[in-house]
C-alpha cells in the first residue's frame, strides 16, 4: 500500500431486530453476511467495485468462509467490520475481518473468506481476460479498513 | 374442484433457531417466507411448479403481500402453513395462507399475496402465452390444502 | 408537527447481495425488514428508541404488516425508506412506508405495519402504564421522513 | 456407536427461493443455518434436544463456524445435510457437515461448527452441571447421519 493511498473508510453496521435471535444476540450465520457487506464497501473504495463486472457476465463465487465467534453482539448496537485483502495468488484471493463494537472496541468475531471469478461457470484466468482487476487486485494486497 | 381431486397435503415447517429474533419467536418477515414456501409447494403439488416456467424464462413476481399476526410462534414449535388460490383475474392471482400451530391448532397469522407472470420485463397474458398455465390456475381457483 | 420540530432525516439502506433472490431483484420479504429499519430508526430519531423500552421489560410485537411491490430493486442500488406515524387509537399504532430508488427517485414500495406494546405477554394501556412514550406517540402523529 | 443404535434420518433441506441470491444458487450463508437445522435435527435424533436445555436457562453458542463450498445448489433443489459429532473435549463440542444434492450426489459444500455451554453468560461445565446431557454427548462423538 502506497504512502498515498487514500485513507479506507472502516465500513459499520448497525445491527438490526431481524439479525438477532433467540437467544437474544446477532444469529451467528449473521457476520458471514455482515463480512460481504464489508467486502463489497472495500472493493468499492478502492474501485473494484463487483456491480459493473457481474455486468459483463463475471460472477465471483464464495469458496470458503469461516467465522470465531468472539463476544455476542446485542440488538441495537453498532459493528466496524474491518477488512484486509490478506492475499491473491493464482485464480484466488483472500480477505480476512474482525468485528469490533463501535462503542466498546470489543472484538466480536474475526473470519476469513476466499474468492475466484467465473465466466459462464469457468473458472477466469484474471491476469489474461481482466487484466484491470488483477491489477487492482495485486495492487490492493495488504489493504485494509482501520478504525 | 373436482371430486377425484387428489388429496393436497398442508405445508408444515419447523420453525428453525435462526428464524426467531431477540422477542423469542419468530420474526414477523420470516412468515412472509412460510407463505413462499407454502404456495411453491401448493402449485408443485397442483402440477403447477414453478422451475419450468423460469427456465422458460418467465418469472412471476409477487405483487403485494400482506400479513395478520394472531399468536407468536417459539422456536422448534412445528406450523401448518394452509395455501388457498383465492382468485385468477386477469393477468393477476390471489392466494390467502393460515398460519396454525401443529401441536395445538393454534392460529398464528392469516395473510394474502398477490402475483402475475413477467417476461422480458413485461406482463404476460397467460391465457395467450402459456394456455397450459392458465388452464390450471383456472382449474385451481378455490382449490386449498386443510389439515 | 410543530414548525420547530427537527428535521428528520430519511432512513437509506444500500442493497447487499445476500438481499437478491434468483431473480435478479431484492426478495419480497425483505422490504418488510426494511420497514423495520427504518421505522426503529424514525422512533430513534423522535427519541423514542426501543432499546431502553425492551430493557424495561417492554416489547412491541408487529400486529400487521403489508407491502405493495410497484418495481424492483436490483443488487447495489439505494433505497431511501420513508416512514410516517400515521395514526395512534387505543393501544395501536400504525406507520406507513414508501421505498424510493435513491438514484432515480422511481417507487419501489409502499407499506403500512401496525403496532402495539406488551409486557408479560400482556397488552399495555400506554396512557397509564408508559405515559411518557404514550404522549411520544401522541405528539408524533403524522410526522415523516421526507427526501 | 453400539450395534442396537437406532439409525439417524439423514436431514433434508428443500431449497427455496429466498435463500437464493442473484447469482441464482444459494447464498454462501445460508449454508451455515443449514447446518444449525441439521445439527438441531441430529441432537433431537439422539435425544439430545436443546429446547429443555434452553427452557432451563442453558445456552448453546457456536463458537466458530467455517464452510468450503464445492459446487453449487440452485432453487428448488433438495440437499442432505449429514452431520457427525466428531469431537468433545473439555467444554467444547465440534460437528462435522457434508452437504449432498438428493438427486446426484454431488457434494455441494463441507463444514465444521463448535459449540459450548453457557449459564448466565458462564462457561457450564457439563460434567458437573449436566451430566445427563454430558453423558449423551460422551456417548455420541462418532456417530454421523449417513445417506
Amino acid at each position: 500500500m502506497m504512502e498515498n493511498t487514500p485513507k479506507l473508510i472502516p465500513y459499520r453496521h448497525k445491527v438490526q431486530y431481524y439479525e438477532t435471535d433467540c437467544m437474544k444476540v446477532v444469529h451467528h450465520s449473521n457476520y458471514i453476511r455482515f463480512f460481504e457487506e464489508a467486502r463489497v464497501d472495500f472493493l468499492e473504495q478502492i474501485g473494484a467495485g463487483y456491480v459493473a463486472l457481474e455486468a459483463a457476465g463475471y460472477v465471483s463465487p464464495v469458496l470458503s468462509a469461516s467465522a470465531n465467534y468472539k463476544s455476542m453482539t446485542a440488538y441495537g448496537e453498532e459493528l466496524y467490520i474491518l477488512v484486509k485483502l490478506s492475499e491473491y495468488k493464482g485464480a484466488r484471493f483472500y480477505f480476512t475481518y474482525k468485528v469490533i463494537d463501535v462503542a466498546t472496541g470489543t472484538l466480536r468475531a474475526t473470519g476469513e473468506t476466499s474468492h475466484c471469478f467465473l465466466k459462464n461457470g469457468s473458472l477466469v484466468n484474471l491476469k489474461k481476460e481482466l487484466p484491470e482487476a488483477h491489477e487492482q487486485l495485486v495492487n490492493a494486497v495488504g489493504m485494509e479498513t482501520v478504525i
